[in-house]
């Protein structure tokens, strides 16, 4: 089982408790992602000390490698991740969709080729369901169909109607097993067409599921267009359920949809970011190959109190990128799993607080510093 | 100032602390290598977490990028590294000779093009104690020469000469500064020849310095050859000076170079055949990309008491590897050089109990068991 325990409300936005199988968490709850099965060059304690408290992995690779039986084999993904805490499983719809050559979809099920070694493999609703519980993730995800970003409307609305049949399928499955320790979460389509996305959330507010996800944003809309289907959020989605918005992402986004009313949210960007030498602050992104910082003995922040932080400088961490050793992409991995843990601990605070737009208001005006790129 | 305290003997081995401006660590002492700066895809805290407890880095690699003056900018090499404990650098000499382009090499100072952008540098043992005065570490070493090991014996009379003379110059240096806080430790040549090894311990051991090794070794020339330098060196070089047999390495090497009185070692191997994913164990290596351990729910070693070992599966870390998570090497880095400290510790504790011989015969069984290359 897993239930949202909504305790402080502001307009719109909620701040509350995700009560799961595998602990608590606080919401707004920002959710990194471990494609494979691990946050990429962080170790789960590094990331619990960072302040992550729930993860997100991919169903879709999981299930191509090592296999969803040799997860089950090893324990589960709690135990194969070395993680305690809740994990999220996407079902792989959405890398069907961008990652999978040779798509074949009808309405039983997305036929396609591996990208990891070709073989021919099928899911179905019902498939998703089978392997998540295999995997063991706390919250599963639907199967859906994401249409690109730019698709015409004709096949939006065949995505939505596909969508909501799979989602009854997966309902089906999934209480069939009697199985409820998972939260089985529904994901709404419907591009940025008003009218599609409030009868998507429709049909899978009928549903009743444990909790209800904004699928297919993010997607190369831009801020505006998703802007305008956060609005509806609040009035499509029951109350009472938490409310996910996928594959999101940019601080500026993370903060309008928590406005908006969202709870829970996952990205790469921390993680791939780190990789790329690309560090977020309280003051805006700071490049770190930028021979500015060579001699530059300050931390990459002076108010954060990561592991990076205490112990590195930008000076040193420059280096690290130049010289191309695994720490750099590890440290400033660190340090952006920190930031986004502050920066969500900082909107909870402001809920409470009665004060998120001025908050708001004030954090992107450092977050985005007009006409510096830097 | 850095000084030995021989606490107990076993034969010729000894165990005792070596006492730095960094800090007192236990010896025998295993060193891994931060070549760069940084131990490759471990952080400092990971690393004292597992045993580690002093480090060696490259000057020639530093000297390179960032540069010796931006390391002292950025406050030196323990700050630069997030490291407090003791470091030793290399001079510099053996990755001239091993990587550097169009050398050529004069009485006076060797010259070569940079690996990095082909600029052409110059190094002299002047120099390298300047730079290693830039460094900061704890103990620094002379310029050698260090011949290939198939070189003449013609080539390697020259070397231990030059190494010689140059190590009355770098003394000279080190000398003038009256900054003794820095220990100046001389190298050992001669290859495989005993009249050279002798001849090369004499010239140094004249020069009345805080610490000697043994350099040259470890370049092909096999593990009985190895046996035949090392079973000189507790009459060469002064009882109650640190010996340092450089780049070793192998277990097996190292049991025997502790029987016959040495104190320090470095080397890569740990972390390289971390990287490689291939774990050390007390019962012979594993290679962890290997089919057999797919479903393994066992950890890489039931008695390591590591990050990895308490939290990881076989099979977790080969899907790991198999799906190039930098994750991967980062763990099993973390268990091989948890590894090395207890098998260090192990040797300690022998030593302590009288029993050397004896403990050596039943983990060289353990370590490289007959016949099974796994």
């Amino acid at each position: 089982m897993v239930t949202l325990d909504i305790q402080h409300r502001c307009g719109k936005a909620r701040a509350g408790r995700l009560i799961t199988p595998h602990g608590a968490v606080d919401t707004p709850v920002f959710m990194p992602v471990g494609t494979a099965g691990a946050l990429k060059g962080v170790t789960a304690d590094q990331a619990r000390a960072a302040g992550v408290t729930m993860l997100l992995a991919n169903a879709y690779h999981l299930m191509l490698r090592p296999g969803a039986r040799v997860v089950a084999d090893l324990g589960g993904l709690h135990k194969m991740m070395g993680w305690d805490g809740p994990i999220l499983t996407d079902s792989g719809g959405y890398q069907v969709f961008s990652l999978a050559h040779l798509r074949t979809i009808t309405d039983d099920a997305v036929t396609f080729q591996s990208h990891v070694d070709g073989a021919t493999l099928a899911l179905s609703p019902e498939r998703v369901i089978d392997i998540q519980r295999a995997l063991g993730a706390d919250v599963i995800m639907q199967l859906d169909e994401c249409p690109p970003g730019d698709a015409p409307k004709e096949q939006i609305v065949a995505a939505v109607a596909r969508s909501a049949a799979w989602a009854g399928r997966c309902r089906q499955k999934w209480s069939a097993s009697g199985n409820r320790r998972q939260a089985l979460f529904g994901i709404q389509q419907g591009g940025t067409h008003t009218d599609l996305r409030a009868e998507s959330a429709e049909r899978l507010v009928a549903l009743d599921l444990p909790g209800y996800a904004i699928g297919g944003l993010s997607v190369g809309e831009g801020h505006e267009a998703m802007l305008g289907v956060l609005d509806g959020v609040a009035e499509q989605f029951p109350a009472d359920r938490p409310r996910y918005l996928m594959g999101v992402g940019e601080p500026r986004d993370i903060l309008a949809a928590v406005a908006a009313g969202v709870d829970m949210f996952d990205c790469v960007l921390p993680t791939r970011n780190g990789r790329n030498a690309q560090a977020f602050t309280w003051a805006g992104p700071m490049r770190l190959r930028n021979a500015r910082w060579a001699d530059d003995t300050a931390p990459l922040s002076d108010q954060c109190d990561c592991y990076c932080c205490k112990n590195f400088s930008r000076g040193a961490l420059r280096h690290l990128f130049m010289a191309r050793e695994m720490l750099g992409p590890t440290l400033v991995s660190i340090h952006n799993l920190r930031f986004f843990a502050e920066l969500m601990a900082a909107i909870r605070q402001a809920i409470v607080a009665g004060m998120l737009d001025e908050s708001t208001r004030t954090w992107m005006a450092g977050l985005y510093p007009a006409g510096d790129d830097e």
